[in-house]
């Protein structure tokens, strides 16, 4: 077969500065996908699109290639209670403590709009929300294309593995990334998440980007670039997209792990929960609602009233899971005790997600296990008054030769001062 | 067994603009050729490179690097006729209608220095020593080591293959910088060729750099950085290193193939020959033998009198081939042409190096095979009165279906005009 592009020439063109054009896009990954294109060549590539960029049109090009290497799932038909229902989708760029996902399917989806959530593993130090729902007894994560529409019909929410089939270019391109430190680039990352939300086929997006230590995106300027790019490549592809930029300076509510995630999680749609946790909730899933035309809803209110639980037991209950099975504990823990007297003005996010991942929450290899139980626990949070020699975190891991390489991550973490602790919004800034 | 740097992040410190250390440069150079560096991870680094650059530090360092992944050659020990000989060798960056080695090597030779000429074979529009050598009925270019030595005691001059063994780390980079689009880097050019010519343990090397149309340098400034570049690296392990700046902007010579050029070597060697190819082969061999300490030699009346032939016959025979045997001549020929009377004021080499090579003197892949008597002829130069109607080219090949496409690669590389023709020195510059 005689290719209408040369691949060295699609490189230079990039290395020297130039934009690509619909063609080559289309073309270069395409070819990689068939293997005409070397893993070799498209690494240059990726790190020629690293050092000079991609603009939008050129963005918008790849994103469609990556569709275009797979297949697409369509909810278009999809009937609840004799409707046709919405669907809307959340992602979050991944930081540390955001369970997110786990409450807020079930509340959104207690309104009638189908929450059909592709969800991956974890990889470094932020966790994987895959991963968080395995540690519930029985729960299982692939599902068949047949059995999630049955779930969305049936219970209207549903968190599971993404399929091979969807968007495999990307899927490749993000693990050649990942070896060759061409990860950090703004068209890549937005490409490859919007690739595989809009091959999903939902109506609606919202996306959490996170800002701050323990996210991809350290700075606002950056995270704002990020959020801007994803919001015109899914209103492009015709799905209604907003992003919130969200504080990941600290971890998101009290617990860092797996199981203690989820334990968080069923606190928050019990009513309770930590403060930030629900607020990002019921903002994400006002955000969801709003695109889906409701906007009579109160999901501050649901959550308080415990309303969102029933689906979420149903939810686990479809996929195999024992919603009422106590959840896996960590067989060791040990104590970090406060320093000094006064007010935690800082408690680093990426530390502690490093912590959790030592303790064993995270993987440092795709397949590589997880413990359920490992993790970190928080027991003030920047702003609290704190006193010297109390408990401040509780290290959970079932491996305790793993405690004093979390604790030299944690080196740093906690910053005690006479405060005030300078303010945090949950929320930073929405973009539409 | 456990690696002391991280492959990505040697990646994200050469992507981010820094220094690499030379601990991370031997590092990873070894890394590349035991396999533990993955060719996808060192085109990324390729790429980083060659957009970032290296600075004098880091190229020394990487040159060192590739002659530490092989072999070193020593001809400290060479004794010719009772006397130490001193090694001089010559390299070309590559151009059009090139063949200066071939009357070159022995007309040093001579003078009692020791030319041990490793050579290449061609790829793309440049021709290659060892290609046009293959013409010769009976010649090979593979000698040992030890059969090196001796033509070099016995005869004073070699042209042959570089081993296998010599920066082997070099020869697997150069052919993934030629399939990622990372050939045309300054650091990385000088680093490939001079890691090359210091393992091959020559104690002088003139380095012909070429500048224009037919060259790797289009212009004078990025040919004097990488003259400046090599001639830094030489100088710093001890090899006596010069460079000509030399115009590459028009074909070197009257003939531009394989047997056509060394037929015009041979009447460079017997007293004859195009001046602009005589001139840069005296120029070549006075800085040789300048060297080499040998400045009373008059290599231009050497050439006149013929005296360099015996040496070349014995170079030639030693290497089993027949320097009286008739060369192969091109099945087809055709002619191309003057469209108008006036002064030939350009001849591009570029393209008429094309043409060569699509009339089947180069090849398109590694190891294909190439045509000995495929090439063109010059009836003009640059600054020559043409009339038209009057041959100016002559296309040789075996098969006539290439001749379209050679005159396709010729379109615009003749230009007539009123004249004068712009004067083009063939020696531009001497870096010392």
């Amino acid at each position: 077969m005689t290719e209408p592009f040369d691949a060295v020439d699609v490189i230079r063109t990039k290395r020297d500065g130039a934009a690509l054009s619909p063609a080559q896009i289309s073309w270069v990954l395409d070819a990689y996908t068939r293997g005409a294109v070397a893993e070799e060549q498209m690494s240059a590539l990726a790190m020629a699109i690293f050092l000079r960029g991609m603009d939008r049109e050129e963005t918008a090009g790849w994103t469609r290639a990556m569709i275009d290497s797979g297949e697409r799932m369509d909810f278009s038909g999809l009937v609840r209670s004799g409707a046709r229902s919405a669907t809307a989708d959340k992602h979050s760029t991944g930081g540390v403590g955001d369970k997110t996902t786990l409450p807020l399917a079930p509340l959104v989806a207690l309104h009638g709009v189908a929450v059909p959530q592709l969800s991956g593993r974890g990889l470094g130090h932020t966790g994987g929300t895959l991963d968080k729902l395995e540690s519930i007894p029985g729960w299982r994560a692939e599902l068949s294309t047949e059995e999630m529409m049955a779930q969305l019909r049936d219970v209207g929410a549903v968190i599971c593995a993404a399929g091979a089939g969807l968007a495999p270019a990307d899927r490749r391109l993000y693990a050649l990334r990942d070896v060759t430190g061409t990860v950090e680039s703004i068209p890549l990352i937005a490409s490859s998440i919007m690739s595989k939300k809009i091959a999903e086929g939902t109506r609606s997006l919202v996306l959490d980007v996170k800002v701050g230590s323990g996210a991809f995106m350290k700075d606002l300027a950056s995270a704002r670039e990020l959020a801007r790019t994803m919001v015109d490549l899914g209103t492009g592809a015709g799905v209604r997209t907003t992003a919130l930029l969200t504080d990941m300076s600290t971890p998101l509510g009290l617990a860092v792990g797996n199981a203690v995630e989820v334990q968080e999680s069923v606190e928050v749609l019990a009513g309770g929960g930590p403060a930030d946790l629900v607020e990002l909730t019921v903002a994400l899933a006002q955000e969801m609602l709003a695109a889906s035309g409701i906007r009579d809803a109160d999901p501050a209110q649901d959550l308080r009233d415990g309303r969102a639980m029933d689906v979420w037991r149903a939810m686990v209950t479809a996929q195999g899971g024992d919603p009422d099975a106590p959840l896996p504990r960590a067989r060791e823990s040990e104590t970090v005790l406060a320093e000094a007297d006064g007010v935690l003005t800082g408690l680093d996010a990426y530390r502690v997600g490093l912590a959790s991942w030592r303790l064993g929450a995270g993987r440092a290899r795709r397949g590589d296990p997880v413990q359920a139980g490992a993790g970190v626990l928080l027991h003030a949070k920047p702003g609290d008054a704190v006193l010297a020699g109390r408990p401040l975190l509780t290290l959970l891991t079932d491996e305790p030769a793993r405690f004093a390489r979390a604790r030299e991550a944690l080196e740093g973490a906690v910053v005690i001062g006479p405060g005030p602790a300078p303010v945090h919004p949950v929320v930073l800034e929405t973009v539409r």
